[in-house]
């Protein structure tokens, strides 16, 4: 059985990663979705509420969520898992992601990175976008998960 | 008659904006310049500093100064204008610029970006450009309005 | 009246192109599509056939169609006209015509470059991917005008 | 099963492709590496010649080595494949991959592209470079796999 | 005798800025490693342990480091030095470091800028990497000179 | 004393051309002018010709202007010269150039490569740039060294 790591910081979880989520779906067995936690990033969602949101709109699914607080080629030796999952959207992605996967794999040399491009009515989401939108007032259903639109709405008021 | 929108923080106005807006005026008959107000983001100047001075700098010209603090797309929504002016100074520029018209585009589908490019001896300007340069004691002439220059100095006081 | 200038190829024309056409009709009053003739470089089409497969994929428009094998400034000089339309689908894009616009204002420095972006569904879409994809048999209905559809095809056999 | 294509020209194959495939084993149980046969485009070694020191280099491996000239969506279809493996060297890649990406899955919506890097010893390697190095007389020992080094050098001769 | 300076936050010195030390030294007969002091900037080490490390790091080349709190063009004037060192990694650093040196040399025109790429082994470090992955617990050995490894360690504790 | 290898096609020599070399000459004590003969790629101009255009317009200055056809490493060799000097337009010059300077120093470990910018006003300037120029009629002074002007021109008719 093939399994991939998803990292993210996924605050919140956007259609974008859902996508991402679904497209890996066809590539591996199953994928841990794993929320980074940065002490020293402030999150609009405390991460428990990442994980319960991404619970939420991926009921069905073959993943488990899951949160950490280490190096990711840590948390990825720990579930035993070679493998991790990134997205590109942007070329900017591109250049910060080129960088990460040849430090980690320095560090960890059977690491294994794959990328996945999101469906090109996703291109122009982010998390961050996402709450730019919403802090100024603008609708951000059809952004993210129908199931959870309520629930990430409420943490911008 | 053609109006455009050229949203931006203007904090302070540069020569590049003010070649920008030039150029503008040769396209559309009418600008109008809105000043973001950003609460997540401490600006060095007030907003209306960053407009007053905006307003110094275009005197004779065909525009009009405003401010908004909500989406851009609802203020173009409110100010009944279909047509967004940004400019792009390099490849960085673009990524972001890129993202941002597509999601703009999706949330108001008549809303049409248009793009133009300053004049070479202005690639280099952007406001923080600017703000730093004046911060260590630089002299800023020739990258501000004059018009301009001296109330902008003191707002690094 | 506001009219610009989109220069190109249209080797053959595109829903690509044909997005674009219809986002500059709302900035601008009248465009003028100009087919660019270059001996140096073989096209699929002869510019006739280009020419006429705009005339008639723009039907109802407010545009010119027109060609031209001179120097684009010499062209736009003879048209009286000092606004350039393109657009840009992607990074690589950017760099070209950043040169290209730096270039042609250093030529002609009346000269005005707006650029506009196509909708996400034509991000994909240019003339050479069309071309390479019905050389190889693909369909291209949803890549070109319907319009043209058959006379594009039959210029592939 | 999991398999994946890997579409190319291999002209010829370097050991940046050997590194990407033996990476590609670590995330899928096969892949077909598949040269692609372009008439338009001319190149140092025939499509037998490319197949056959493919075969030689992975010898071994769980690959199997074929060659098609039609569109690769519809290759993919034929060996009822539905993943597409691609490397990313540089950004240049990028941008021309994210198109074709996104043009491929509109014609063939149920498809997934994978993206791997090659290690960094591998990441300035391309069968251009080796080519332009060949020509001019460089050694390219290093560059291209050990057993078909000979056959490869004899292809510039 | 050829002086350039090398200006840079080195917070902390890794081994990527050793590297190009050590070419920059093929090319001038002498660095100036200048640690630039940004009182806006919370940085992990204090200027002078920055220097300090330096000082271990680079014990024995033709090199003197300094620090400055002034714009860099001033610095550079007062040092009677016109030669700038920077040194590219990715992309990302292309398009600041563009911007950067022509902003400056408008302002200082008999300026140079210099650059300088990292050996391959080099290519993803960064004082930011390096402090988030030491944050994390993970092992910089590798990553910074091994002289100051135990001062940069005890940094971050 | 130091020198630098500044190859190129030169195929004709520029402003921009002109510019790196009096910047260079701020660096280093005399530059090798090393004209680059590719049997596979058609030049306008021949190598001859384009050797003298360029001694033409540098004259008085400490340059070498040279011609070669072997690999770049190999003539450095030969010229017992280490340092190779190179030129940056634009981001898509960063990537080519990135990956040439990777694989010309894994085969030549002691070599090192230097990237000098052109001044803003030789931003968009390229060789190419130039020939479509002239061949299209364009007046292509202010783009070339004054000195060869007409020779250039005469390689057009």
């Amino acid at each position: 059985m093939r399994t991939a790591i998803y990292p993210g910081s996924f605050d919140p979880i956007t259609n974008g990663h859902l996508d991402i989520i679904h497209r890996a779906l066809k590539v591996f067995d199953r994928i841990i979705i794993a929320v980074g936690i940065n002490n020293e990033k402030k999150s609009v969602f405390p991460a428990e509420a990442r994980v319960r949101m991404i619970q939420t709109a991926t009921r069905g699914l073959n993943v488990e969520v899951d949160s950490f607080n280490c190096l990711l080629i840590d948390y990825a030796r720990k579930k035993k898992c070679r493998i991790i999952l990134r997205s590109f959207r942007a070329l900017s992605d591109f250049d910060y992601e080129f960088q990460m996967a040849l430090l980690n794999r320095k560090m960890y040399p059977s690491l294994e990175v794959v990328f996945l491009m999101p469906g090109q009515e996703n291109l122009y989401l982010s998390s961050s976008a996402v709450k730019e939108f919403a802090r100024k007032g603008g609708d951000i259903k059809g952004l993210v998960p129908g199931t959870v639109y309520k629930s990430i709405l409420s943490g911008f008021r």
